[in-house]
Parts: structure tokens; C-alpha cells; sequence
């Protein structure tokens, strides 16, 4: 793949989990490298693409940092007509919760700013602060209300805690309020679900990331979120981060463990795991451009609810999209993939 | 469902993931339980099946040690021909080394019986002790050789520890030796996976049991394994605990982290990831008797790779049997997911 630019077919491609960060952040997470902060998945992440001579980590740290020309030309060439952009994993969650706050805040800033300059090409996801979820859900009123984004994007566990913890709802009230969805985006998995993980190398987006944020929106649903939140929708990367294939035995024992009663501190629900999935959950093709996948969620969970991604800067091939511009589905559940569902879950016309 | 069976198609329906115990090993699971084991997978799963008084942990236990007329009268009711029947999670993986050897030996003996008495009903896998290698090959010889046995069946983690670790290799290198198959079943997560799925409720067969026995299937190929031993047959039930979801991905990140050395100790493979799945592994049924995996499965690892299985006691549901006999696949492939795969792999005829 030289600069040649993939036809056009009759649809925008709309790439919806694309990555970025301020040298801001970055120049935080040296410092926190630097005094050896103790966290097992950031030290495995970080450590690696922020300290690594490797050309894999060498371009994707400035690729990160990019929202201008670099970006927009390697967009171009690989066919990508818009971006929706997410501040990338762990984002300000690694931090303390002042330095949290400032983060989120000065992200959102930056990044408004190139949408300003681009919105025909970039779409912004909020950063937030979960470590004080007043000030995120007030961060997440802003930057909808006064800065134009468009969704919410949490990189899954914040020291450890998930969402399925009631201390974080303000935020999916945000959410459901301002009716933005919420990204829930991979990071390295917490200290309690990563030590064999990262022992056999297999803690990044090779495995572990499945694990983490696999398991956290689980957690969401068998907590109640979605009783508690019905209109609150939640994407998914990679998709769904295998949710999609085990709809069957998570329905199957997950009642069975409710009518037998084995974690007494566990609530009845009022739908099946899997009507929460195909009613609150949208995925998207992050990572797995592979038709069988793709075409495998479209079956379970609905041609609506199945959404184009590129994963850019860690996974940029432009020999993906053309992968996935030839894979055998209709036209019309192909232009839902690559852009209508895109427009109706951000609300965006491209 | 009465007691009316299913009428009988132009295949044998061989169920490959059937649990089991004696006596002798529940009364010594109690003996941990009382003792206050410090395992907390042990404890969530078998605090649960041997101690509540819920009407799913009575009949599972009831049923698990039953080699006789009531499994008898269950397969038939429910269409099953054939039951191959391997010691219920986690075996003799959480006893010390001595009481391990010597309770594998006892079961062996016991389950050799019981296929004996009814060799049309019953196929044998052989229990091992992974604690002490070398007895665990010597007894796979025995249980082999002497006994009759068609594979060998590990449930997972012995004290937190994967066969990926080299220590464990006489294991496999027996298994390929004496040319049986080795069935990796889930067990609760270890030590180190284990700490949030329990606190959500979701270290159980509803999750937790796949994010351990997927890791550690994938930890064996990362690690080498099956370039060691290239002969080496690894049964996978409950759809292969999703990796054939993930192939893409798993291809994808697992050549990047190698190519950029990321993980210094982490071997080079002779081939993708993915290729081992369709060549070293065969996933079973079990838990997940939904057309839409079952079909995806077969057509990304070939329907030579993919058998039925009904996870008796823990889901024993006849409708189960039924909805496989209508999935719409052709005859030829239906014959080979009830039946001929089966026979290939455990070399039997039914």
C-alpha cells in the first residue's frame, strides 16, 4: 500500500475508536514511569510504547500526539473519511484525582480545538476523571454542552475500580442525561486480574484487554447498570470484546446463578444478558476486521449495532478497510457498518 | 421434556465433556472446605455445589457421582448414545502431591469400571495429578494402556500453575506419546484472575471459567508448546472459551508484540497463532449449544474441529440436544459435530 487511495464506494467510512493524547499527558506518564509508579498493566503498557526503541512504539507515540497533517493525510490515503476520536488508554485515569481533573479538562480542550478546525473530519469523545465522578459528570456537561463532543470514553478500571460500582453512576446519569454514549474503551487489566496475564506476555490487546474490558461491561450489566440506566448506551471495541460469542452460557448460568441464589449480593435483572446486549450495547470492529467476526455480531446483536473502527495509530492498515470494504454483506448492511450507524449513535452527518 | 426421547437421526449422538467424581474425592473436597482451604476458586466453586442447599448444587452433586442407572436413564432420555466422561473441575488439581496421585489412581480405577460395564455407553478420560510430572505421564501410561482410557483431562490450574510452564511437559510429551488427546477443562480462576470476577459473581462457568481456561490454552501456544510437540491434540469445550472469536486479533497482536520484542522472554512461533487453533485444536459444544457459534466455529477452524458436548450435570437440558439436531447445517457436517469427530479423536466407534 503506497498512497493510492481506496475507490469510493457509496458509503463515508466513519472510524470510530481512534486514539489520541496531548504531550501533555504523555510527559505525565513519563513522570510517573520515571518514579516507578506501582501499577502492573500502565508499567506493561507505557513502559512499552512510551519507553521503547521499537518502530511498532516509536510510531504510534507520534502518531498519538497528532491531530493535524500526519493524521489527516494518513486518513486520507487509507480511505478513513472521518474520525472519531478518543483520548487514548489509560488516559487521566492513572492519575491522582486533582491532576485527573486538570487533565481531562485541558484534553477536552485540545481536542475540541482540532475538531473546530476539522469537523468534517474528527468527532470528539470526552475525557473524564472517574477517580471524582461529580467533577467527571460535570466535565462530561461541558465538554457536550459547551464544547460539541459527542460521546463519553472511559478506559475501562480506574485504580482498580469498575463502573459497576455505584460510587461512578453520576456519570452514566451524565450520560443518559445529555444522551451521549459511553465508550468503554480497553486498558492494561487491573492488579486483582493481570499477574498470570502478564507473566505469559499476554496482557495487552493480544488477550488481556479482552479480559479487562470484557469483564467490565459484563460487571456493568449484571450490576443493574442497565435497570438503573435503560437508555444508556454503551460501545464496545473489538468486537464487543467477545461478548458477542458467549450470549448463550452468559444467559444459561448467569440465571442459573441467580435462581439458585449463589452470590447472595447479586441482583435479579429485569432482562437476559443478552437483551442488554442487543439493546444497550453497539461494538465495533476495533482490532477484528475479520468478516466472520463482524458478520457473526451483525447476527447476534443486529446489523444496527455493529460499527466500523480502525483502532489508528495501533492498528493502522490501510489494506484493513479494503478488507473490510469487500466483505460479503448487502450494501445496505455494509453502509451501516461504515457510516449510518456511526451518524445515529454520535448523532453526526458526515 | 418427559421422558420422551428424540427421534433417532442418522448419526450417534457422542457427548464429549460429561463430568463425573467418586465419593472418595467429594468427601475429601469437604474435608478442604472445613479446613478453610485458602483457594478462592475452590471455595466459590465447590462452597457452592458440595455445601448450598439450592436445588441446581443437589442434583449436580447427586448426579456427578452416579455412573449408573440414573446417568443411564438421563442420556437415554435425552438422546445421548454415548458419554465420554472425565473428572469434574478441579479434579485432584487442589490436593497436595500424595493425596493427588493416589485419588487420580483411585478414579481411574473407578471410571475404568463403569466403561467396562457398559463400553457402548461410556468413554474414559484419564485423571492426573500435574502436582508430580513424571507420576502424572506414568499414570496416563497406566490409564492408557492398562485401563482403556481414549485422553487425558486437566482442569486448568494446578495451584495457580499453566502448562505453559515446562515443568508440566512430560505431561504433553505422554499425551503425544501415547497418542491421546488432551482435554483442557475450566476450572475457577487462579490466584492471580481471580480477585474481581468473585467479587461481581462472575468467576463461575457464567465467565470467569473462560478468561482462565482461554488464557491458559493461549499461554500454551504462545509458549511453545505445540512446536514442541506438533502431534499434540488439545480439546477445548465451551466453544474453545471463545479464542476462536478472537483469531484475528490474536494474529494480529501476537506477531506486533514479537516483532518488536516487547516481551523479551516470549518465543518466536514456527507459525500464526491461528494455526495452531486449526491444527492442534479441537473445541467442544459444551455450555454452548447456540447455532450461531457452533456455525462460526466450524467455519473458522473447519467442521473437523468442532464436537458436540453436553457439560452432564451441570447443563443437562434434552431441549439442548434438540436445538443442535436442528441447526441448520448440512447432514454431512452434523453427522461429523455429533459423531465421526468424535470418533476420530478419541478413536472409538460407536
Amino acid at each position: 500500500m503506497a498512497d493510492e487511495i481506496p475507490p469510493n464506494p457509496d458509503y463515508k467510512r466513519i472510524a470510530t475508536e481512534e486514539a489520541w493524547g496531548p504531550p501533555e499527558m504523555f510527559q505525565a506518564y513519563e513522570r510517573l514511569l520515571d518514579e516507578g509508579i506501582d501499577d502492573p498493566g500502565f508499567q506493561s503498557l507505557w513502559g512499552f510504547y512510551w519507553k521503547h526503541p521499537s518502530e511498532r512504539a516509536s510510531l504510534i507515540r507520534e502518531r498519538l500526539q497528532d491531530l493535524g497533517e500526519r493524521r489527516l493525510h494518513d486518513m486520507k490515503v487509507s480511505g478513513v473519511d472521518h474520525a472519531v476520536l478518543g483520548l487514548t488508554a489509560p488516559g487521566v485515569q492513572i492519575f491522582q484525582k486533582d491532576e485527573a481533573v486538570e487533565l481531562a479538562r485541558l484534553s477536552n480542550d485540545v481536542l475540541a480545538e482540532a475538531c473546530k478546525a476539522h469537523p468534517d473530519k474528527y468527532t470528539g469523545m470526552a475525557a473524564v476523571a472517574p477517580q471524582d465522578p461529580k467533577a467527571a459528570a460535570d466535565e462530561l456537561e461541558r465538554a457536550v454542552k459547551t464544547l460539541g463532543m459527542k460521546a463519553c470514553v472511559i478506559n475501562s478500571h480506574t485504580h482498580d475500580e469498575y463502573l459497576s460500582d455505584q460510587k461512578f453512576w453520576p456519570i452514566l446519569e451524565a450520560c443518559e442525561t445529555l444522551d451521549v454514549p459511553l465508550y468503554l474503551h480497553p486498558q492494561g487489566p487491573s492488579r486483582g486480574l493481570i499477574a498470570p496475564l502478564v507473566k505469559a506476555g499476554l496482557d495487552g490487546a493480544v488477550f488481556g484487554f479482552g479480559v479487562e474490558t470484557g469483564f467490565h461491561a459484563l460487571s456493568m450489566i449484571t450490576s443493574g447498570v442497565f435497570d438503573r440506566f435503560p437508555k444508556l448506551q454503551l460501545i464496545l471495541g473489538h468486537m464487543g470484546e467477545a461478548l458477542p460469542f458467549w450470549l448463550y452460557r452468559l444467559d444459561y448460568m448467569h440465571a442459573a446463578g441467580i435462581r439458585s441464589k449463589r452470590y447472595p449480593h447479586m441482583p435479579e435483572l429485569k432482562k437476559k444478558v443478552s437483551d442488554y446486549m442487543r439493546e444497550n450495547v453497539i461494538v465495533t470492529s476495533s482490532g477484528m476486521p475479520a468478516e466472520a467476526p463482524i458478520r457473526y455480531s451483525q447476527e447476534v446483536l443486529g446489523e444496527d449495532r455493529v460499527m466500523y473502527a480502525m483502532d489508528y495509530p495501533y492498528q493502522y492498515l490501510p489494506e484493513e478497510v479494503t478488507m473490510q470494504d469487500n466483505m460479503s454483506i448487502g450494501a445496505a448492511a455494509k453502509k451501516k457498518f461504515f457510516q449510518t450507524n456511526a451518524e445515529r449513535v454520535f448523532k453526526i452527518r458526515v
